[in-house]
């Protein structure tokens, strides 16, 4: 089965919206099993879109499209594949009565020109959407070819994908997959691939690299003719997968929602232990990533911004004159702001991050980059010596990567 | 002229990398004045990329290329335009030049596949890369038509665009565009357009609005013959809308790095105000973002995070009986939250956060999404209470960002 992404919408050629979604269908229908090899944007445009339909059609099986399926004149995405289908649109009464439904529930009244999200093909199938007023639909197109409307936005169109199009797309692909990820920090992706490369061979499972700053995410993926058969394929590559890379692997999960802090967080709860930060260049990032995590209250109680040396010494209690003998970027300072913050908050790890995170204020010594952990426990504190590199934006947010990640280590091992 | 942009990598269709080049480019060829009307992403294959230049080449005239300019055998994105053009890649001795005083640079040693990087056309025109080793490209292909050909990671791809394309387009379209950007925090989209439609009607200048949590920019531009006539049309009307929205517009600029951060800094400095936070919910977003704008360091003291309960009264010194007696989520604690940090780090002003940004959590008198501000001066305190919807990511970033914009009406008001 091959698909393909077609997102339909001006405001993309604009550049007005990122086009997350093309990312968010092309990772999921990658994990599917199923295969892509063309994405294409085109603007609100009945010309172009009839093109962009037929093109793909003359090469693809499924085609999915975003966008367009509002009730304006603008919106033309249903209209021109109802065209290439060569069947008329009409008011389905199933579709209106969704489409009342999300009206009543928003309070809102539904005008004249809100019946068009109800109006498709006799054939079509309809997808439910329960975070907004336009249905989705299955329009078949002939020769087993289908066109598959989602809702633009992506707090629609993400629930619908995964709860009603995946299952369809998987009852028609005779096979089950399953997957795995695992999530690194601390190794290069070229180093992860030359560890694992005679892996990659196989075909199945298939492992394939997702980067982000200073991350790398294998999704490992079965396919067999049943899910059990898949977890016997998917399990000892898994393993051979985790022997290799060591402890550079923080999660081994079954879906790929997982991050640092949520790792982080879990290994504070499993051992009942509190946090708390003291933060200079990152200024606030590494606690309030914590904080992005549902439910880190149980286990953040809160920490110190010291941005400023005064501050340090203010809050945390940093010796004015230590930051003038050894300078405010320092191990023996990072130590002290450690410190200082837990015993303020009485917790039982805490962390803190000093550095220069440019892009001006570099010197011979202490170059842009340079950065220096602390972590303190009840048992005592030590220090971790950083050498970063890249955009102000980058230095900061490797940092709170490290810190996360120092979190994790020293809660699980100590 | 029409240009169209040609996104190549097999990373990108399998989600593995999210399209932010497309954004880029799009968003900066709109403000030139070039139209576009089709997007593409094709993997790493020849044929299939042969296909899409043809298809491109047949309704553009500048096709621009991201990615496959690396010195491995996936790296086709040359050699298939070099195809298409109908001439041979030949090592051209200023590429090589450039390839070798990269990798100088960079103290590594350039193996025989690099030298690929060097291979172009005779007629291709070269684009140095400042922050890489593969130069980029313009590529005759023809009745005036041409490729141009850009390296896929972002950092080395926008600083050869803005300054070695844009100028090269510019030139070519003979006329001049100026733009102001125009921010807007406060008012949703809709109201924007709203009140601005009759001035959008025009054409030029053009009106285009860029939305973002709780944000709107409006990009106003103005073409004429000269500099000094489009800034004649652009004044009038970038007037009209500040007086139309009033105080919602919180900067007009000439580009489109602006930020509330970058402006509530800005404010500080001009007044000469240090500031200080203490945030709950936000945990440390609101300090953050403000140490994102390079030079935050003059006026951000530091702040507290109080997530947990108790950190309130221990870092704050919010008296755990208020706490008890009007909810942790309440304009009482979010005053003393405020009071207590402007008091400890001695600033001119302080803001602070206490809300719910859920999932869980809420009741009928306190609902997810319920947030109080405190704004503490040294002439008093004041609150501000919201009522905020969405996931929790998304409460505690308009958390952030009301917070920031009470900072900026404070310190340019009192």
């Amino acid at each position: 089965m091959i698909a393909e992404i077609l997102c339909v919408g001006t405001e993309l050629l604009m550049g007005q919206v990122l086009n997350t979604n093309a990312q968010f269908l092309s990772r999921r229908l990658s994990a599917l099993g199923v295969s892509q090899y063309h994405q294409t944007v085109v603007g609100d445009n009945a010309e172009r879109l009839e093109e962009a339909y037929r093109t793909a059609l003359s090469r693809s099986d499924v085609i999915i499209t975003t966008g367009g399926l509002g009730p304006t004149v603008d919106d033309i995405t249903k209209r021109v594949a109802a065209k290439v289908a060569g069947k008329p649109l009409v008011v389905r009464p199933e579709a209106e009565a969704m489409v009342r439904e999300r009206f009543a529930q928003y309070h809102r009244e539904m005008t004249l020109n809100n019946v068009s999200q109800a109006m498709f093909t006799e054939d079509t199938q309809l997808l439910l959407n329960p975070n907004g007023t336009a249905p989705g639909a299955i329009v078949p197109m002939g020769e087993g070819k289908v066109v598959i409307h989602l809702p633009g936005p992506p707090s629609e169109m993400r629930p619908m994908f995964v709860d009603q199009v995946e299952p369809w797309l998987r009852a028609r692909s005779g096979c089950v997959l399953v997957s795995r990820y695992i999530r690194i920090f601390g190794m290069g992706e070229s180093m992860v691939d030359d560890r694992l490369r005679d892996l990659e061979l196989g075909g199945n499972p298939t492992l394939s690299p997702y980067c982000s700053t200073g991350e790398v995410m294998l999704r490992a993926t079965a396919s067999a003719g049943t899910a059990a058969k898949a977890e016997a394929l998917l399990e000892p590559v898994v393993r051979e997968v985790c022997t290799r890379l060591g402890d550079v692997v923080y999660a081994v999960e079954e879906d790929d929602t997982g991050s640092l802090a949520r790792s982080a967080v879990e290994a504070l709860k499993r051992r009942g232990w509190t946090v708390a930060t003291c933060e200079s260049l990152t200024g606030g990032l590494i606690a309030s990533t914590m904080v992005e995590v549902p439910g880190a209250s149980e286990v953040v109680r809160g920490g110190l911004v010291t941005y400023q040396s005064v501050a340090k010494t203010m809050l945390a209690g940093v010796p004015a004159d230590m930051i003038e003998k050894y300078n405010v970027v320092s191990a023996e300072v990072a130590a002290a702001m450690a410190t200082g913050v837990r015993e303020r908050l009485d917790v039982d790890i805490a962390v803190s991050a000093t550095g220069l995170a440019g892009p001006g204020g570099g010197t011979e010594e202490i170059p842009v980059g340079t950065v220096f952990l602390g972590i303190a426990t009840r048992g005592g504190v030590r220090t971790i010596p950083l050498h970063l590199s890249g955009s102000r934006a980058r230095i900061r947010e490797l940092s709170m990567k490290h810190a996360l990640d120092a979190v994790r280590r020293t809660v699980d091992k100590e």
